[in-house]
């Protein structure tokens, strides 16, 4: 780690402590601890993904994933809220390459300009927590996304119509980012993206955020009913949005693998937990600790291998995104983010199950770190794309030399 | 089916509306919906496992799976609990066998029999639910069952002291059956068996149930602190408890299959939720089933083949069990039934993990049929055993000829 | 099992010595050992399917998947190439239903009566064995098997031009029967079956086999040059052979259980070998059998799921197939088939390389029990259709109450 | 990649072409090539991990693994062969370490660093082949290798009488290295390393090396019965042996991962066909490629991510061993070796089985590139351990703190 590394991750391990304490209370009501805001946004973590110039931390994947990794293992939760908050940050600092690779040029570059500078003053500077809203509960059989979610022109500025699925900390967030397509446009070149107030007239949320894991990152969904955004609050120029996605180096807007950080935190936190316990716990005739039956030695060394191919994956995935000079070409760092993704999910859950059953009927309980952790990790298994998908996404890659459509409106 | 199993049957299928319509609710409180007692005693329902001649229905192993099976599909917390309570019967029938088998004598004979009538008479002729504890959490190296808690002789009864882990119905069932051992022995020779009042002073909850899965079924385990049981209420005869386990054709107690049943009926009421979600879902731009897509038939496939693989074990098991000619000799169906039982239990979690993945995130609220699945399950897991010790005994058996030792003390 | 599958069984049971002999030769020739045509006509197991009023010993399917289960255990490759020829039987007992069923009339049931008994006097009465040629490898995307095979009308009889892929006993058998399209068809309809000689002008081998496994079955495929075939030697009536095919109560023609029987007693075979090598090595510090290692015992007890995985489905699946009453409808027992098929094969191949890893090194030569039945059971994987494919098929028929298209041409 | 890495990898790129087209050949007849050694010895390659100083190219792990794993993608015996070969190196290099370690003194350093020149001279200056054999087949409960051979002082040198199993090139090699105890001694202490010539009295094969895969690694054993070695060949002073592994960085003699590397090159190339045969081999009805089937996509993607997942744990297993700063300590990088070892070989042999039946019953042919990968895959499965042992020894490590005892004498 360089010394930039260490200091952020310095920063992120000086609120582990207090993520830890609310953690469990949090799973329970179903509910993210409000203070946690103030608490990152006094720790500058906010700014994590901004760069310097605009009041960040100028951090990258691997300092975000670094950080989602650590918070996994104190509160997974938490952790998953702040890694979509910090995805925001390419909404801002994607757009200005987009701009420095002098893909817009006019009214157009100073529009741009100015939405994405908004962007990050405010994460940044202002230290404010952003909620991004991309999915839809809508499937479609031709796209990995289906945007339905549409922003139509009004005087000074737009109104906005749709739900949300999937972009935690609602009610909770300063603001919301939300993605809409323009009306009219039925292509990615219609999509764009628009500040909306978290307690703007005709917002409230899907659903009361009740899941079976990962239960206190306040992911209830928006419901939009004419929504009015202003001119500045959006980014209404056709075209910019994918022009933005092709600036990341990675998948995505390049920053996917920290959102799978969270889930190897929280591996790892259970996975501790569960040695501890293996440890600890002993047979009353012998004494020995319970970890040196047969069943559980061969538990342990499945759970072993299980979070090792994990980090393996991770390590990988995040060499390929983040290395200086470029391993493989983009296509490529794709289709392993697609392998990526749910090897790593499935690892994870697998740690969880396999360390239940070494522990036994004891650590059922909900409030059990091995209970809480499977559940958390079984939003893991379905969050963005099974492996499944994943797999196949691979395979049409690999003999059809065709990618996956990512986004259809 | 006999007419006699489709008579059973029909008063099984009778109350499934009713703890269906609770299911959700009950899973949401944990708690085990005190009407479904006076439910499944109206129906006669309590002495399903009770020879006719003491008032019950006379039921077998066929019609013990067929009923937690199908309660299973409505609400296996209650299902379970049905399940335990059931088992009771064993505490009667068993001992019965061994007077037929001429195992006792004189006034040994006489205790016994009346121990085994009150039983009996409890659960058919009076409908009363007993819950059955055996289980403690206390582990030992060398046995797969370890009873620490103790009756010491005392005035006209005992004196029992322990705690109890698993077991159901605590706080509802009208008494327990308590399995301890007789101060002065170190064998399975010293186990014995008490009636214990559900308010008796000295008994309390171990824990407050509230777990990942199987909410439900009030399994909080007992405390008993310094609890007198009159010597009518005991079965306190030296080397009592393990003749009469001698007498079951199959494992245990004889009923272990139908505990499981629970997990299967579980199982296929996940199922078919996911298929009809995903043939009623439809992707927004074809109109056709969600199903359709490759990764839904990819996965579709797979549940399809776990829950058969469930299916197939069970049968087999069951036939093992019941079929009137002996098929193996008794020592392979246990074999037989260590493997069976995790092999089922990881084929019925593997439906439900697959079912999620197949029907996405719209099924991760803590309340959807295929959430609410997937905690129950994670309980067959670990209940009882897990996969893997069931295959170590197995393969101790094979090699050694050696069974696992069911009881220490 | 009934005085008359008693009888069949004695029957089969009294070759296995001699199939064992030449089991391990026969493997590192590839060669079919041509004495055992000899030795199963006398046995009078060539007729094993065909009624007894053909002078056949009027089997079923559960005596011929006992006969290629026991076969197995001892020559699993002349197993399946006796399965082979036991199919063929069913190209004149299902074209009788056929005719008691009222499907064919005048001139054409005559043809079709002709054609079925001279089948079956061939392989019952004259005790001959015939290789049955359906597959091919051509392989289109739109059905299970495609044939390109053609018969064209010629003066007296026909031409049949094309290449067979799979059938076994070639060069070994009497003759073989090839189905083939008739000229100027492109659908079922217009398949239809030919007596071929051994030696006719025109024909031989597509390869010479030489397998990974199976490697005695002869299974060099055919190519049919112009080969001449006499109008008393072929059923060319359009539509005869869909119409049989829809007679059949099981899957395909009723008895491709059976086929997987030689893979089942092949394992069998293997898993027997491993126990007694397990049990009968000792540690030589320790002087105890080597496996009651803990490696060994993890890996027996995962052996011995898998292999009992395998028969609950066979089991399952051949009584779905030949029960008296019908257990479910022949579109769900096909189904249950394409889920059985490659769940047995897999079950089969996990128990082979899990008793590999149990024996060790010394087991890798190419001759022993466990190396050899490994190779067989990989042709198990992929002959018909691999497990994944079956999944599908399933998948599809669930959600789109979709057969699978068996034949197109 | 350094130039140096660069100029080695170079070396063997060019021999490639000649290594592949005796692959087939030699596989059929099970026979290594003779004329490799020329090869081998003409590019330099023998000394590969000789210091330059002795006439070698000063290679390392990182050489080593690329080495084998190219050659595996050509011919996996000559790369087995090739690995048992440089593994013989560390019998010179590691003596040296603990030279500069000071680990001997006064004339035992003399011994020892004569013995040590002598080997690497061999192999770097001379240019000449050794087989190196450590295992035996011998099992112990309680060790991981339990070496029986035993040297006995003679006059003017040692005699050996003992069985190796495992070693590679036996009738190719120059000579031999072969590990054996010292009489009187009971623990590894007792363990030295003797040079064996190829034709001395009393060396005969074990075995007719006839395996199921890497049928060319001329793979024979070795009886040695009353086997004469001069004392100059021999390297006799109790503690040496032990001393030198001491000094290794990784596992074992610190080059495990290269003999994996065979595996993994294999597969590569094994998976290379497969996808090459999926691209071109089109269905007949629409001339789109075979592996465009849902059946085809579904291995693929599979078999990608097991080939992924070998080359994850293979970087890092390497990364772990040889990177200049200690990532992790010596006893976390051997766990880490115990579990990789299975991972991957297990991870390489799927892909082998998910290929055949993504590619059908075609590839099936012996000599096919898929049944031959399958074949040489399998012995991955068992060579040095497999993998539930691997786990079992790192579950020990983890709960008991105690590492595998590795030689027990």
């Amino acid at each position: 780690m360089t010394d930039k590394e260490k200091a952020i991750a310095a920063k992120v391990d000086a609120i582990l402590p207090a993520l830890r304490e609310k953690a469990s209370e949090a799973d329970i009501k179903g509910e993210f601890p409000l203070s946690h805001v103030q608490l990152l946004s006094e720790a500058g973590l906010l700014g994590l993904m901004v760069p310097k110039a605009y009041g960040g931390l100028g951090g990258g994947l691997r300092d975000l994933s670094g950080a989602t990794f650590a918070m996994g293992t104190a509160c997974p939760s938490t952790a998953l809220a702040f890694f979509f908050h910090c995805s925001a940050a390419s909404r801002g600092t994607l757009q200005l390459k987009a701009l420095d690779a002098g893909l817009f040029e006019g009214e157009e570059a100073a529009t741009v300009k100015a939405f994405a500078e908004k962007v990050l003053y405010a994460m940044g500077r202002d230290a404010k927590w952003l909620a991004n809203f991309a999915s839809e509960s809508n499937k479609k059989a031709s796209a990995m996304l289906a945007i339905a979610t549409t922003a139509s022109k009004v005087d000074g500025g737009w109104k906005i119509n749709g739900v949300k699925s999937f972009g935690c900390a609602v009610g909770v967030a300063d603001e919301y980012l939300v993605t809409a397509k323009l009306e009219g446009y039925d292509t990615a070149e219609g999509l764009a993206t628009f500040f909306v107030k978290r307690d703007a007239k005709g917002v409230s949320p899907r659903v009361k955020w009740d899941a079976i894991g990962m239960r206190a990152c306040a992911n209830d969904g928006l419901v939009l009913d004419d929504v009015f955004v202003a001119d500045d609050d959006a980014l209404g120029v056709p075209g910019a949005f994918v022009k933005s996605m092709q600036m990341s180096r990675g998948t995505f807007v390049g920053n996917q693998p920290a959102g799978t950080c969270c889930y190897l935190g929280a591996t790892q936190g259970l996975y501790d937990y569960a040695i501890r316990h293996l440890t600890e716990k002993t047979f009353s005739d012998t004494g020995r600790p319970v970890g040196e039956g047969p069943m559980q030695q061969e538990l342990i060394g499945r759970m072993t291998v299980e979070l090792e191919t994990a980090y393996s994956w991770m390590r990988r995935q995040i060499d390929l995104e983040s290395s200086e000079i470029e391993i493989r070409p983009k296509a490529t760092v794709e289709r392993q983010w697609h392998l990526a993704k749910g090897t790593i999910s499935e690892a994870c859950f697998a740690v969880g199950t396999n360390a239940l059953k070494a522990c036994g009927t004891a650590n059922t309980m909900n409030t059990s770190p091995i209970a809480r952790g499977i559940r958390d990790l079984t939003m893991g298994l379905v969050q963005a794309f099974p492996a499944e998908t994943g797999r196949l996404y691979a395979a049409k890659d690999i003999i059809s030399k065709q990618s996956e459509t990512l986004f259809s409106t």
